[in-house]
């Protein structure tokens, strides 16, 4: 690597530098603050552990995106984090063991060996919240109440609209139709890309099934859009119990959620199927007309920890609170003016200094040699008559 | 890998659950805050980059240290970080390029192939700070007082030594004395371990230069202890003035300290190296009796920026935070009664939960069929007489 390469970072790998990293820092502090009054837990599980425990019950996608490295003192292999949601599961089935539901939040950097999409990062500081043991609606309605609650205190909750989908349709509809392994895999694909002539051209060219069930897969990718989405379904779909009982609970939770939060547009999507495969019921996002991706996203993943031995009903959510920030423009940093003090240990001057510091002022001592530049501003402490006081510059 | 290991975390891998993950966070704001009010910018480098930068300037032993992956990106190797001090020169030397001295502060996890020592953890949450672009002893000064002011805003400065050394005596000496490349390794690795008469036999043993060399290097792991250590060592070799005038730097620079600190005690250690041999100038660390390592350490590293392109004066320190936490014994929360609300979204319910949590308080909204556990205290939010009150439990 030449000389002048070695200060270059690796394409997708961010850092932050002045003013945007005490940004960023104050905006952990709120939204931490924010969780902590919610009445969730902080944990801060380790950047890399055995990588089984990584991916223990998440699917291949989280696999491909984990560094592995070996570990020189077991010679097992660890995996960097991906995604910090699988360690908080693990800690809710094995650290706490809580009989109750276990409220827990979170905030670290991840690594990912490629980005989620072109805008993102490689190592995002992601944020969340996760509460477990619970199935109601009480706690899905809960953990999408504090996703808007920070977005609200990033401040941006102005243009938030809300996707909500259920991956319980796609799987109950998976069953009845009866597809190959092969033939599954290919529709899943399509949905994901929203490739509705290429669903049309998929289903007329399946043989099994009823002429209702492949109208079932022609109709899953467009049914996205506002409540009508969810009428649509039920005519569609509707008679089946599992089915229904789906349809009926996106309808529940979104009326919940807009009494609470009416400025939040409500948005389905049943055939959205979301990130790394564990979730098992609800899914949701947030989005915002600036950004293409979901600023903030999760849902229901029950049993997750079953492979650590502990099963239980679990929902969450996460972002990237670098991507917020990008977002909410920038935090406004409280504004402070500078104490320029003189070098040295003149009588009374390290009291003096220490005095500002403790009342929380900033205070630079300069070096031997150093100059204010230019473009600082500030004010200057200085010795007058016996004392030192603060002056403007 | 058995079910009942998966929830295992690897040896010397440690996570941080409620409520020292708390405790932890406050501690992490105490000391960032702190470095703000004296004038230091916080910046995040992230947990991983070219396996080149992080190496650049530094020696063999944190090549060891640091888990290297493939970037399937680029091809190009990475590595996750095992100290962040060499990230913060990179961004002083080419990120900010600042004129004058910069000032620079940050907290982030790092990860070690091999534990540093018997007590301390593979993931340790390293806290420091660092300043660039001055090389007197105003800088050393300030850096050895932060790192002071550090130990004291978490409660350890009762009993702190400072170490005092200064790598510049071993390199002008071993300049003077000749040894070969293989002579001059065995030495230093005798110096690390203090191992005494071992340095005495292979000082006897070696045929090159003179009785006064030989002397010195007999002398030197024996320079340690109070002020009377650097009267000795100008005795024995004061007649060479880069000796002189490292001699006279340290003697300086501990008047200038305890000046600011009397309570902290002072001891030399002319044969202490220190570290990842990134050191020049002068190498310090902070000692408590209770703790059988060095709480924070750091020292002068002038010219680290050279490999990026850009040479600079540099001092600095660092500690890793959870073993701060774990000295203080705990950082004391602030004393805390949640509020449970009942469950559900009755008239004017949450809007008296977020009007209780603006205010600060921590309200626990319970979720439909969870119930106080018995060893939970707190207070209570119901309904009375058509409004929502707070009582006690």
């Amino acid at each position: 690597m030449a000389l002048a390469d070695r200060w270059l970072l690796p394409d997708g790998i961010m850092e932050l530098l002045p003013p945007q990293a005490r940004q960023v820092e104050l905006m952990r502090r709120k939204v931490l603050d924010l969780y902590h009054r919610w009445g969730y837990e902080l944990v801060m599980p380790p950047i890399a552990e055995h990588l089984e425990s990584l991916l223990t019950g998440v699917g291949h996608d989280l696999d491909l995106n984990t560094f592995k490295v070996t570990d020189q003192v077991s010679g097992h292999t660890l995996g960097v984090r991906a995604d910090m949601t699988p360690q908080v599961a693990r800690i809710d089935a094995h650290r706490l063991r809580t009989e109750g539901p276990s409220r827990l939040c979170y905030c670290g950097s991840v690594l990912h060996t490629h980005p989620a999409n072109m805008l993102a990062s490689r190592n995002p500081l992601q944020l969340g919240a996760e509460l477990y043991g619970h199935a109601g609606s009480d706690s899905d309605v809960e953990v999408i109440s504090m996703m808007l609650e920070t977005l609200r205190e990033v401040g941006l909750e102005a243009t938030i609209s809300l996707d909500l989908g259920h991956v319980g349709i796609f799987s109950r509809l998976m069953e009845l139709c009866q597809l190959t392994a092969e033939q599954q895999a290919d529709y899943q694909d399509m949905l994901q890309r929203k490739a509705l002539p290429e669903v049309d051209r998929f289903v007329a060219g399946i043989d099994s099934g009823s002429e209702q069930t492949r109208e079932w897969l022609r109709e899953l990718p467009r049914l996205n859009g506002s409540e009508a989405v969810l009428e649509r379904a039920g005519q569609l779909f509707g008679h089946d119990a599992a089915l229904a009982e789906a349809i009926r609970y996106l309808g529940d939770l979104a009326a919940r959620v807009q009494a609470r939060y009416p400025e939040v547009e409500a948005y389905f999507d049943l055939s959205e199927l979301r990130g790394y495969h564990y979730h098992t019921g609800v899914v949701f996002a947030a989005y915002t007309p600036e950004y293409g991706q979901a600023l903030a996203k999760g849902g229901r993943y029950d049993n997750i920890g079953e492979d650590f031995g502990r099963a239980r009903p679990a929902t969450g959510f996460s972002a990237d609170l670098k991507t917020l920030l990008d977002l909410a423009g920038c935090l406004e940093l409280p504004s402070e003016s500078v104490i320029f003090a003189p070098a040295g240990d003149a009588e009374g001057l390290q009291a003096a200094i220490a005095a500002l510091r403790s009342a929380g002022e900033r205070v630079v001592q300069q070096l031997d040699g150093e100059t204010i530049s230019n473009g600082q501003t500030g004010r200057h402490l200085v010795a007058e008559a016996g004392a030192w006081v603060v002056k403007d510059l």
